[in-house]
C-alpha cells in the first residue's frame, strides 16, 4: 500500500517547480563572484531567485540573505546578542536567547522588551500562531512561511528567519530577511559575498529551487491549498476526537498552523506510536524532527505547562498540499485501531 | 563561437555524475533526522555520499562533517583559535588566523608549530602545492582535492577543509574532514547533527552531489586525466612564452596544481585582460573568484614578494578535465594579440 507522508514540519517533497528550477541551475557553470559571462549568469540566477523569495514574503525593498538554512539562519541573527526567547523555541533559537520568555498554557508568549527579543511566528510541534508584538527583533517564520499569508514590511520586526524546505524547496537552504541596511556582522567570514554579511560560494542550485517554491507557495496560498488543508486536518481531528476519549488536542481553540495536528495520549509513548504508524505505512512525529532521534518528551509542551506523562507522548501529524481526504481517513482508522490496542493492553 | 570556461580553480561544471545523483536525491523527501522510513531514506543518501568522500579523499575511518562550502569549514576549524598562517592562504582562512608565517619568493610557507598552524595543500591563484609538516593542525585541501591523489589518513594532519564545487559537485557544500574523535565545538547550534559539530537540516541534494562527484573525481586521477590536463597547461604555458617576453610565469618551476596557470605581464591590468577575454569568449580570472569583483592586486602575490605592479597584472587560466587541445591554441592566440595591441598602446 502506498505510503502516507504526514510530517510536512519536518520536511516536505520537493515541489515540481522547485525542481525544474535546479535542474536548470544545473547547467550554468560560473561563481557568482567572478566578472566574466559565466559568472554573471549564475549572478542572475541568484538574484531573481532573490526576488522570488521577497516577493513571496511580502519584502520587497528588504535585504534577503541566503544561509543554509534557519539554523544557520538563527546563529547569524542572535549570536552573542542575548535576547530574550521562550522555551517554545526552535533548540537552533534557543542555542543562543536568554530563556526567560513566560509561555501560557495556551502556548502564547509574553514580550516585555520587543527590541531585545525574539519570537516564533507558528511553532513547530503545536502550530500554534503568536502574534508579534510591534519593534520585534527577530521572529523565526520558518514553519508559518508557505503556510500562512506575511507581508513582511508589515510585520514591523527587524529580522526573520525563513527555510527553503519547510515550503517545497530543498534542504540546506534558507535566508535571513532583514529590513533593509541592518547592521549585522558576519559570522561566516572570507570572500564578502550576501553583502559581506556571509561568506561562502552560494548554493546556486539549492537557492533557485528556493526561489521557485517560495513563488509557487506564494501562488498556493493565494489559491486557498491551505484552507482545504486546513478542512482536512480538522476532519482528521474531529474523527481522532470522537474515537478517543482520553486523547488531548493541543491548541484546538488556539490559532494554529492550516495543516498541524498535535495530540497526546497520556500512557502511551510519541516514539511508540511514530514507530508504529510508520510499520503501517505513515510518516509522522514526536517533537520536531531535528530531536526526534532522542527519546525525551516535549520541550514545547513541558514550557505550556503539561506534565511530562502527557508531554512524553505528543505526536504530530503534519499535512501538506498533496494529502488527500482518504490519507487522513485511514490515518484516522489505523490509529484508532492502534490506540485501542494500547488501551486493552495498558487495562 | 563557444565559449571557452578556463576558470577551473573558481568553481567547475558539473559532473554528469553530481547531475545524476542529485536528481535521484530529489524523490526522497524525509528529513534525515527523522526515525520513519522516508527519514532513514534521506540519512541514507547522506551516508552513502559520506563514503564516498571518506574513499575519495583517503580519509577511511575519519570523521566527515558536512557543512555549507569550505568557507563555513573554515570558520568550523579555526574560530577562537588563533592558529597561525601564512598571507597566501584564502581569504576564508585569513579572517581567523594570527598572520606570522613567512612566504618566500617561490611560494613555500616555513611552518615553526604545526599543532598550532594551518597550511593549504595548494594555492588557488598560483595552484603552488605545500610540503605540509606532520602533525599541522589545518589544512585547507579545497583546491587540492580531485586534482591531486591525497591520503588524508596518510598526511598526519588534524583537520582538513575540502569543497563539493572543485572537483564537479555543487556549490554550497563542503566538509571538514577530521581524525576521528576529535574535540570540535559546533559553531552552528540547534538540532545536534553531524555528530553536534554542525546542526541543521542536511543539504541533502547537495551532499549526494558531492559524493557523487568525489568518487568520480578520484576515479579520473586514477586514470591519468590530470595528467593530461597538465600537458595541455604546459602547451599554453609554452605558447605564451614563445610570444610574450615581458610575462612572467609565477611557480613555473614549483610543484603546481596540474590545471594552474597564473602569470602576470606589468602594466596590463589582470582585470583588463579578464575582461578582454571575456568579450573574445573565454572565462579566466585575477585573483580569487570571491574577492575578484574588488579592482586590487593579488594578496597572494604581494606575500610571494611581487611588487604592487607585477600583483595586479597578474591572471589565472584553469583548465579542467573537458579542456581540449584546440581550447588553449585558441586561448593562447587570442592572448597574444591583445598583449601585442596593448603593448602597440604602451609605447
Amino acid at each position: 500500500m502506498k505510503r502516507v507522508y504526514l510530517d510536512h514540519n519536518a520536511t516536505t517533497p520537493l515541489r515540481p517547480e522547485a525542481r525544474d528550477a535546479m535542474i536548470a541551475a544545473m547547467e550554468v557553470c560560473g561563481n557568482p563572484s567572478s566578472v566574466h559571462a559565466e559568472g554573471r549568469a549564475a549572478k542572475a540566477v541568484i538574484e531573481k531567485a532573490r526576488a522570488q523569495v521577497a516577493a513571496a514574503f511580502g519584502a520587497d525593498g528588504a535585504d534577503i540573505v541566503f544561509t543554509s538554512g534557519s539554523t544557520e539562519g538563527a546563529a547569524l541573527a542572535l549570536e552573542g546578542r542575548g535576547l530574550h526567547g521562550a522555551a517554545i523555541e526552535h533548540d537552533a533559537v534557543r542555542a543562543w536567547t536568554v530563556e526567560d520568555l513566560p509561555v501560557s498554557r495556551q502556548g502564547a508568549v509574553t514580550v516585555a522588551d520587543p527590541g531585545r527579543s525574539t519570537l516564533q511566528l507558528a511553532n513547530s510541534e503545536t502550530g500554534i500562531i503568536q502574534a508579534l508584538p510591534k519593534g520585534l527583533a527577530v521572529t523565526d517564520a520558518t514553519q508559518a512561511f508557505g503556510k500562512l499569508p506575511i507581508a513582511f514590511n508589515w510585520l514591523d520586526v527587524q529580522m526573520a528567519l525563513v527555510s527553503a524546505h519547510k515550503l517545497g524547496g530543498p534542504k540546506g537552504v534558507g535566508a535571513v530577511v532583514m529590513k533593509r541596511g541592518t547592521d549585522l556582522e558576519a559570522r561566516i567570514k572570507g570572500g564578502g559575498q550576501e553583502m559581506g554579511r556571509r561568506s561562502g560560494t552560494e548554493n546556486v542550485i539549492g537557492i533557485a529551487g528556493f526561489g521557485a517554491a517560495a513563488e509557487t507557495a506564494a501562488r498556493d496560498l493565494a489559491d486557498g491549498v491551505w484552507e482545504k488543508v486546513a478542512e482536512l486536518r480538522n476532519i482528521l481531528e474531529k474523527a481522532l476526537e470522537a474515537g478517543s476519549k482520553s486523547t488531548i488536542f493541543v491548541g484546538k481553540d488556539q490559532d494554529r498552523l492550516p495543516n498541524t495536528l498535535c495530540f497526546a495520549t497520556p500512557g502511551w509513548k510519541g516514539e511508540t506510536q511514530v514507530m508504529q504508524m510508520d510499520l503501517s505505512g505513515f510518516a509522522i512525529s514526536a517533537g520536531s524532527a531535528c530531536s526526534s532521534g532522542k527519546v525525551r518528551a516535549s520541550a514545547v509542551l513541558t514550557a505550556m505547562g503539561y506534565d511530562e506523562a502527557t508531554a512524553a507522548s505528543a505526536v504530530r501529524v503534519s499535512l501538506g498540499p498533496e494529502t488527500s481526504e482518504e490519507d487522513v481517513l485511514r490515518f484516522a482508522e489505523t490509529w484508532l485501531e492502534k490506540e485501542k490496542k494500547h488501551r486493552a493492553r495498558a487495562a
